[in-house]
């Protein structure tokens, strides 16, 4: 285990004030991953393990289809070995591609158009479950598709500590406006959206987290089976520029910023139609923008260095 | 090795009078390809492992991903490790789905519709090896899909002998022909085509084979590089009461068939344009449904049992 990941789950076990047991496991060790499963009963595997860096993903493929399609297999296969046969998997709006219409409900078509590894391999998972339930009606998956996730434990204990340079735009706002970067870098203003800057649907990682609860709520009722995908999203969309200023608000820095040119592959807006979660799930985003900037700012503002600090 | 890939080979040899270096390798295990890159000087990979009955795939899915998409990372990973980056990848026309447009041209799009876990693992490696190019100008792979392989070597010395029910029509067709089965099980005319009977582009796999010679001889042309993908079909049609007529004419026997219900999932037509091919492989299929017929016969009737007599 990294001592990064050590650190954050002491930390979770400060908060919830429970012991977490932590088993470090390559996915695509077969073995090892068996072992778990021979020591602990297990009821419901909620499946996180995976790459996730879209830019990464295009300069190294083969790693993101071993890791998250290979791993995934991997998983399943031993799940199956061991009767385990219920699974929350950790989907993304990726899968969607370029959006057809908006907002994005479930049964909008997925794996046209997504144009990296990463999203393909999302998708590439999403039909192997659906295949699986398919074959045989033992299991019961669902998937989840998470828009933009963003925030911190609101403790500020918790955040988002990206190695290099973020490929995310949250923790490189935060960054910024913590003095760490000069200035964040907002790829083209000549999108077809309000300002011109892309929109995203945000939503909180403790909104986020809540969806889990309930999805593995939902998989655990004795009569669920089958496939079934959620949107986890707050339902509405947010430029870039919107997202900077409310940050610029909720932590009292300027974010100063550089329009430059687009990046490839982005699309002008994205969000979810989040009715499917309300009404099957009991589930919806509680916590709004300005939320998501106070407890991404009290997270780096407490850990301007991320979890370096405890070292 | 099973005795019958042995006897196969044996045959092989037979014919060509040459030694067939042979070495039984699971794809899934690393440390085995390994070896053999170690031992063995490799220019390109021809790959043509895989689990390929499309009912089959439906009810084991997870065997399926493992061994056609887990296989070929981990080909992908050995290969790349070797510094071996040509490969010719079978591919199927089965990913194209259900057709928007007839002939099927190969930027026709992919994945949508495929409806069984065998033709979307060979869409998944083809993306797979798409994104591999896209990431590493090294590589070279050019993407073989198979329209419907029918017929045997001429000498009637190498067929096809599936175990159990035969999957595909033209083994059927031979088995009810030799005497091993009563009559053919014709799944629907009532499909949009001339006699309602599914029509399909069906290719001698002598053919095929000399597709696979051109693609190689393409891909270690010195200038060659990159991602191509090529039909290999005869360009025409056949539905199942012509191929049925063209078989007693090329035996001399009786086919007995019977009508029944549709099979989910499959279409009303599917052939190839084969310009593509014919143009940069400089390839065309020679052979016309009474040599796909004949061969088939001398294979079926000079080995009844197909493999099982030299046991």
């Amino acid at each position: 285990m990294t001592w990064i990941v050590s650190e954050c789950l002491k930390r979770v076990e400060e908060i919830t004030g429970k012991e977490v047991i932590s088993i470090p496991v390559d996915l695509c060790d077969k073995d090892e991953l068996d072992n778990v499963f021979t020591k602990y009963k297990i009821n419901c595997v909620l499946h996180f393990a995976a790459l996730k860096a879209v830019g990464e993903s295009v300069s190294m493929p083969l790693n993101y289809y071993r890791n998250n399609v290979g791993g995934s297999i991997t998983l399943l296969e031993v799940m199956k070995a061991h009767n385990v046969k219920k699974m929350v998997y950790s989907s993304s709006a990726t899968v969607y591609g370029t959006p057809q219409k908006l907002p994005l409900t479930e049964d909008h078509p997925t794996g046209l158009g997504c144009t990296n590894p990463y999203g393909k391999s999302k998708h590439f998972v999403e039909e192997i479950l659906k295949d699986l339930v398919k074959s045989d009606d033992a299991w019961s998956v669902i998937s989840l598709r998470y828009f933009n996730p963003v925030g911190a434990h609101e403790s500020g204990k918790i955040g988002e500590d990206p190695k290099g340079i973020p490929n995310n735009i949250m923790p490189y706002i935060a960054q910024v406006a913590v003095g760490r970067r000069k200035d964040l870098k907002v790829f083209g203003n000549d999108y077809n959206t309000p300002d011109g800057t892309g929109v995203r649907d945000y939503v909180h990682i403790q909104d986020l987290a809540m969806g889990h609860v309930a999805a593995l709520t939902k998989i655990l009722t004795p009569n669920f089976s089958g496939w079934k995908v959620y949107n986890l999203g707050t339902g509405s969309g947010l430029s870039v520029l919107q997202l900077v200023k409310a940050f610029e608000v909720a932590s009292g820095q300027k974010v100063p910023y550089e329009i430059v040119g687009r990046r490839p592959g982005d699309i002008d807006a994205s969000y979810a139609d989040v009715s499917l979660a309300k009404k099957e799930l009991c589930w919806e985003a509680t916590k709004d923008v300005l939320d998501m900037c106070r407890d991404t700012w009290k997270w780096q503002s407490t850990n301007p260095n991320g979890y370096q600090v405890s070292k």
